[in-house]
């Protein structure tokens, strides 16, 4: 669904911007680091966060990223989350810790924090 | 409503992301940039753009600002479009060009373009 050019914002220490929805209707939108596999877009969470509790209601998202280093290269897209799963979640932040931050160890997780990860299927993607 | 400090993020070439709610209720995440006036965010858009036709269907939206210098000085709000104008919407994109650019004059600007402030009201903000 994404082209290797597409995914190549995801792989680089770029920030996501992520839409979801409340449960009123009203837009929710959060910082994200941002990953992918072959299929989808990868986004770390945990329990307890209003964007896992939006997903988990509706999966309909949005999500813009653009290059750190330039803020008007830009990708967006709608999407689905059809995955929600803690398997690996934990290896996985500290697998964006170091991207992000050049730390082996994520270091902000919080006591008996359970890391989520969420998996978004590409719907329609704007981008360069 | 916003703290000087808060409106400080809207008086820098900081980017927002917007995010408004598209038709069948899913929702939308655009790049925008930002200003403030005494009550108000404000975000230039134009005619025929789909933030725009989302928010005159649902006013309600949400954004999120980083510090450009830094990515994790975040801010984010729930707000209302309170108002939808083109009065000095073109001396407006002008001022955000120098802002954003050092251009006096916004050169992105397409033919018979007619530019739109959008205003919103923030109902609840997160931030530093």
């Amino acid at each position: 669904m994404l082209t290797d050019e597409q995914k190549s914002f995801f792989k680089k220490p770029n920030f996501g911007h992520l839409a979801t929805l409340n449960a009123d209707g009203s837009p929710h939108v959060s910082p994200v680091w941002i990953d992918v596999d072959d299929e989808h877009i990868l986004i770390n969470t945990a329990e307890g966060r209003k964007k896992l509790r939006n997903v988990r209601r509706d999966p309909r998202v949005a999500m813009e990223v653009h290059e750190q280093e330039n803020p008007y290269s830009i990708l967006s897209l709608n999407g689905e989350v059809v995955a929600i799963t803690a398997d690996g979640a934990d290896e996985h932040i500290d697998e964006l810790s170091l991207r992000y931050l050049g730390k082996e160890k994520y270091p902000f997780a919080q006591a008996d924090e359970e890391r989520i990860i969420l998996k978004i299927r590409p719907t329609k993607v704007i981008a360069p």
